[in-house]
């Protein structure tokens, strides 16, 4: 499809025209587009996760975007009083199973919550939207195994059918962990996805936010040889030093993060291109892509 | 959905009758199937990678099963050689690209090649097919975002469109990695899906397997630093003790495994359990799945 592009090309052009402009891959794309493209993310919409460090003594920062509204407050107003009450500090990464999540919270299950926290409803995992909003999401025609349409709005992965909206599990999305009831989840025990989208999971788990720098240090730790992925021996935990929303931070620690608005025409060109890619590595651009495998350009930047 | 479904069952039964079985999980319906529908891999369709022990001392195996005809076969027929030739002993895994693949081969891009390899044509990345066998694949109906058609036959994810049928891209499918020119991949060069399926790579890069066993061994590696994950330091590196094919490993020592047939009864249950969760952690069935969240069952074996 390359080449019938270039042939194409052809008629359009005459014979002795320069070459045309290269043909940028989606990440060239995102990098070239203009400041004004790009979103600020709030410091107090990040969680900075800041794990022990590893054996070579190298810190390991992991920094999640929470969801905005009107997706998962609830779940949301709990993860800011257990922040600010200091609750992770000390608990541990407990459990990582493969191509699925890497999980945290209190593995003694015993440790008091602060006051305050609320209970949320079954209700909350969706968002009723009216009938006419049961439309195409966002710019992007998808594709969708899941729902009837899914697309991105502020930034963020949607799926939408039979009149509700919910945001949608990726690689690197951040959920709250539940027991068998659906109202048991406070946002205490979190997990990221660090696999194939798991997709099933939709409308079943809270999606909190999603992690925007430093999946690396879960994704790459140990497998938990227990059921589900759980580590066996406590030593095999990640310890957890601190969990704070960025703005509870010193002004010199807080990180910086931009994403690509989604609404802009840069992102209309990336995502075009994820899913025709015809930068020239490739030969048969695809024709189409999954939701999940249209990650939202981010950037940190200073400040 | 699960309550209607509980409802409509009440039709069925008197009002008096017991407790319906239990709704089982798509690993419970795997593990629950008769011996008949599971097939055996035959030693000589499996690559055995021996990484050298991790930092604890502990072996790491690693086995994948190559795929059948008539898919890559030009580029099997070379990884047959490579492995009888040794070839791969003392190279190392040299790139681990996080949400993407962990890649392997000579690191010094020096090593002779045996005599024998063949070069394979761009025409290889795909299977022509008769129009008449352009409808569904397998049993399942898929939506899917990359083909007309996705589904398994014998026990491996296809995908189909336009008269061309294809191996997809899923978690832990193995490919071969070239350069610019499509006809440049001989196999020396493999890699691993260890993130979410990167489906654009499909019919512009060659599945030639997939890991069933050990993908944590590369799910886990430290992130490389560099461009596209290759590391750095070659300290960084993981080494390769050795590469065979498993019917080349003395008796004691060849792994045995089975997959579940994807023309059983049992994995058009599992299929459908995996779009349709009803086991009672869940409140809503998602109605749907893609092809790479229903990974065929595999299991090890004794002989």
């Amino acid at each position: 499809m390359l080449l019938a592009a270039a042939a194409a090309l052809s008629f359009a052009l005459p014979a002795q025209a320069e070459d045309p402009a290269p043909i940028l891959s989606p990440s060239e794309i995102a990098s070239a587009a203009p400041a004004s493209e790009w979103v600020a993310i709030a410091p107090s919409d990040l969680l900075v996760v800041d794990l022990a460090p590893d054996a070579k003594g190298k810190s390991r920062r992991v920094v999640i975007q929470l969801m905005p509204a009107p997706f998962s407050q609830g779940w949301i107003g709990n993860i800011r009083k257990l922040a600010a009450a200091h609750w992770w500090d000390g608990t541990s990464i407990n459990r990582v199973q493969d191509n699925y999540v890497a999980q945290w919270g209190d593995a003694t299950e015993k440790k008091a919550l602060p006051a305050g926290l609320v209970t949320v409803p079954e209700s909350a995992y969706v968002q009723r939207v009216l009938d006419a909003e049961d439309a195409q999401l966002g710019k992007q025609r998808l594709i969708d195994s899941y729902a009837v349409s899914a697309g991105f709005t502020d930034g963020w992965p949607l799926a939408q059918s039979g009149g509700e909206r919910w945001p949608v599990h990726c690689y690197g999305a951040v959920g709250v962990g539940r027991n068998m009831s659906p109202d048991t989840g406070s946002g205490a025990e979190l997990y990221a996805v660090i696999g194939h989208a798991p997709r099933h999971l939709d409308r079943n788990i809270a999606v909190v936010g999603r992690v925007i720098s430093g999946i690396e240090y879960l994704s790459s730790l140990p497998r938990g040889t227990g059921a589900l992925g759980f580590y066996e021996d406590e030593g095999e935990r990640a310890p957890i030093l601190s969990i704070r929303v960025a703005s509870a931070l010193p002004a010199a620690d807080q990180p910086h993060f931009e994403y690509l608005s989604t609404e802009s025409a840069s992102f209309a060109r990336y995502a075009d291109a994820r899913a025709n890619r015809r930068d020239p590595f490739f030969i048969r651009p695809a024709g189409g892509a999954d939701i999940c495998n249209i990650p939202v350009p981010v950037r940190a930047v200073a400040k």
